[in-house]
């Protein structure tokens, strides 16, 4: 069955695919989401929503365990693992329903089954007709004029340690679990480790965390990186790096999997999370002059598109933060190029990296060294939230973490920043409007904060480059 | 005893006052401030800080009594005032030690005695030495350049109900107070109020606030005003408005007071919080041109010079905006005109207004009435936390509030902002910052926003006004 020709075929429904498909259904495009999972991908099924939700439950069991600090009286909390998964699962369910509900409205269509692009051929002078096939062995062709691919990201995997899902697993299992581990080995220092980490360390869950590198490396910050380790270390994380495995010091033994490490540790199960690939296999990309990167991912412009014109790509599938709202922004963008919209090319150096540990760490813009080997003239600002009378007010005992400004001598612009503390993952947000607007430091510095907030330190960071700061 | 003439002498240590007092010593000034009780002022002492810790308590305890909804099993919390009172106090002591060591630093002389200022004499051709007098009786003279007036404000009283700080109390006696009342009747439904019967609802006092307009009206919004009234209604705070009280309808008994409104309402204590009024008296303003307004404030031009212009006013005393932050701004600005800094003139407009109850409450800027009546031709643009994916995530049950911006149709620079929920007061700096550099809708919307964050929502409402936003 061929359908009517449609405007645009996203391949994939994740946060980059629906809003590229929704951006265009805006400019009254005929638009088709293939998707052969669910509408929402990884970030609201599989990444962002179900870890945030696990973290939140995490950090409020933590909070209890403080609450004698705040002057409240309770017993010894009980962290209700079933409970605390339904609470994730309800929370998924409502944002999924509330997605379908919205491109529902946008009258976008969604087929479910797994596309594939196809070459030119009598139907099409042109690559792309999308062919989509259903579980049942049935197909049916999209033609278009243009295709988004956003087909995202998997688990990548180590060649001598299969994934099992019991022993062996991935974030995707893990999210999936009925029960907790008594203890966890987490291959790999990335977000997604570390997250986990973070989640497991704070729930009682013995946790070691293995990395290749000599080093945890973060936002390109070694003293962000240098920070979380400690926070994570204080809560009992045992960090072992510069740590090559292979088939010789890894066992999968019956119940456990043990590492030899110099010494030897046993965990229940064991976390592979060295990164996400992008799903590029099996969608039809020899049939068309897309082109592959050495990384494995695809190859486009500033606006996504790849060397096929009428071809765009988006999100984890190229690669280059993957990131849920970078995604989400490369499929706008790509929409807004290929309807003549005129469109600000993507600018990577705007977009927030944060890391939903506890303590958070959010990141923006260059670090003093990128600036630096960028040649620009540096001078970085930086504060403790201690200094900061609304973080002392939200923390049990004395607040974690720091504020950190680059700015360019020369203009005074904030080149970017380094946060670490409460709550960073929003005052991040503040900086990507001074960012995006180009503000400088003293700006910053004079726009009025609310007293108390935390975000105050932001205010006094840009005065102090000034040597205007209050209570720096 | 007369001291080597200052450059500036500030009256009054608050945060307008001591924040001038930096801001001069940057400027290399010798510099005095004159405080009669302690450094920090209301603020530190009486007012945000102390306010804020035993609001952050009062969440911490209603948080734990949702703990089940986050997967978490713990027994039913107590409330221990005690502890929350100690807590505070270790806060406000903390962060005062902090400030003397700032003051000290930055060598500013501190003359702990009352101010008043002198006409011009034999010393001085012009008026506005400072005399200070010690509670030994003591006295010195302070000769000097300029003056910055930062008295601060007291609470009003009612002449009919005299403040025994027993049965009818101020702010000040309730951060004071050894126990928790059973019960509170508050007199004023202004931001101290409800953030009083915010507090005290979560922790199980029964209150009623009492206030004589027909409604609570907050940031000029009756839309906040409603969503506050109704959030507070639902923890079982009663609400008497259009009430005039008088000696006929108030009687102070031996263990009660007792309202007669039609019903007869008993509660164990009233607080009395109708509003501050500047401290203009005593500090000898009729020796000087300084004028006084109707509303019993010190007249000052938008940068804070008053009548006799070696003489500056600042902060509450001057009574614009009676917020810290305002006060430190008005401060800083007076200093830096003094000195010839070419401050930017102060613009209420830009200064965020935030009341801490739960949920909170902050706003900046126009609301759509004030601006219409201004003559722009506005949009707003609204929609809810629940639909946020981060605030369902922090939320225990469905997330309350609400972000509404206004936005010039003709420039669309945003004018200004309300917003109702959790963590709104820090949100709001990102929409000072917007606003301090002029920032359209549509730039608050192509800012990348992290997700998941709650201020996701803004950026999606300056999306919303450009029918560009994704999820809504």
């Amino acid at each position: 069955m061929v359908q009517e020709k449609y405007d645009l075929v996203v391949l994939g429904g994740g946060i980059s695919g629906y809003s590229a498909a929704i951006r265009a259904a805006q400019l009254n495009k005929r638009v088709a989401i293939v998707e052969k999972s669910l509408l929402g991908g990884t970030c609201l099924h599989k990444g962002c929503i179900p870890t945030k939700s696990f973290l939140k439950s995490a950090d409020t069991y933590q909070l209890i365990q403080h609450a004698e600090d705040y002057g409240i009286t309770t017993s010894t909390p009980t962290f209700n693992f079933p409970k605390v998964q339904a609470r994730k699962q309800r929370i998924v369910e409502s944002m999924y329903s509330g997605l379908q509900m919205l491109i529902r409205q946008k009258k976008i269509d969604v087929f479910n089954g797994t596309g594939r692009l196809l070459g030119a051929s009598i139907f099409s002078p042109q690559s792309g007709t999308v062919s989509v096939t259903y579980e049942d062995g049935t197909s049916e062709l999209l033609t278009n004029d243009y295709v988004l691919i956003a087909t995202g990201s998997s688990p990548m995997t180590l060649p001598f340690l299969e994934i099992d899902h019991e022993r062996i697993v991935t974030s995707d299992d893990l999210l999936a679990m009925s029960s907790l581990p008594s203890s966890i080995a987490i291959i790999g220092a990335g977000v997604i480790g570390l997250e986990f980490a973070s989640f497991f360390s704070q729930v009682g869950v013995e946790v070691h965390v293995i990395e290749a590198a000599d080093k945890i490396y973060l936002n390109d910050s070694d003293v962000v990186s240098q920070q979380l380790q400690n926070a994570l270390s204080k809560r009992g994380v045992k960090f072992h790096t510069g740590v090559k495995l292979s088939e010789d010091n890894v066992t999968v033994l019956e119940n456990q999997v043990a590492f030899n490490l110099g010494t030897t540790i046993q965990t229940d199960i064991a976390l592979v999370a060295i990164g996400r690939r992008a799903n590029i296999s099996d969608i039809g990309l020899s049939n068309t002059d897309v082109v592959i990167t050495e990384q494995q991912t695809i190859e486009t412009n500033e606006y996504m598109q790849t060397k096929a014109p009428h071809i765009y790509a988006s999100g984890d599938v190229i690669g280059h933060l993957q990131l849920a709202h970078v995604g989400a922004k490369e499929g706008i963008i790509a929409v807004e190029h290929m309807f003549q919209q005129n469109p600000i090319a993507i600018d990577y150096n705007v977009m927030p990296r944060c890391i939903y540990t506890t303590p958070e760490v959010a990141a923006i813009g260059l670090s003093a060294e990128a600036a630096k080997s960028q040649g620009y003239h540096v001078k970085t600002v930086k504060a403790a939230f201690q200094t900061n009378g609304k973080a002392m007010i939200m923390s049990p005992g004395t607040p974690d973490g720091f504020a950190e400004l680059v700015i360019d001598k020369e203009s005074g612009s904030v080149l970017g920043a380094n946060l670490v503390g409460s709550n960073v993952t929003e005052h991040i947000n503040e900086l990507s409007v001074l960012q995006f607007l180009n503000g400088s430091a003293l700006e910053l510095g004079m726009a009025t904060h609310a007293h108390p907030s935390m975000s105050e330190l932001l205010m006094e960071l840009g005065l102090l480059y000034e040597k205007q700061a209050i209570h720096l």
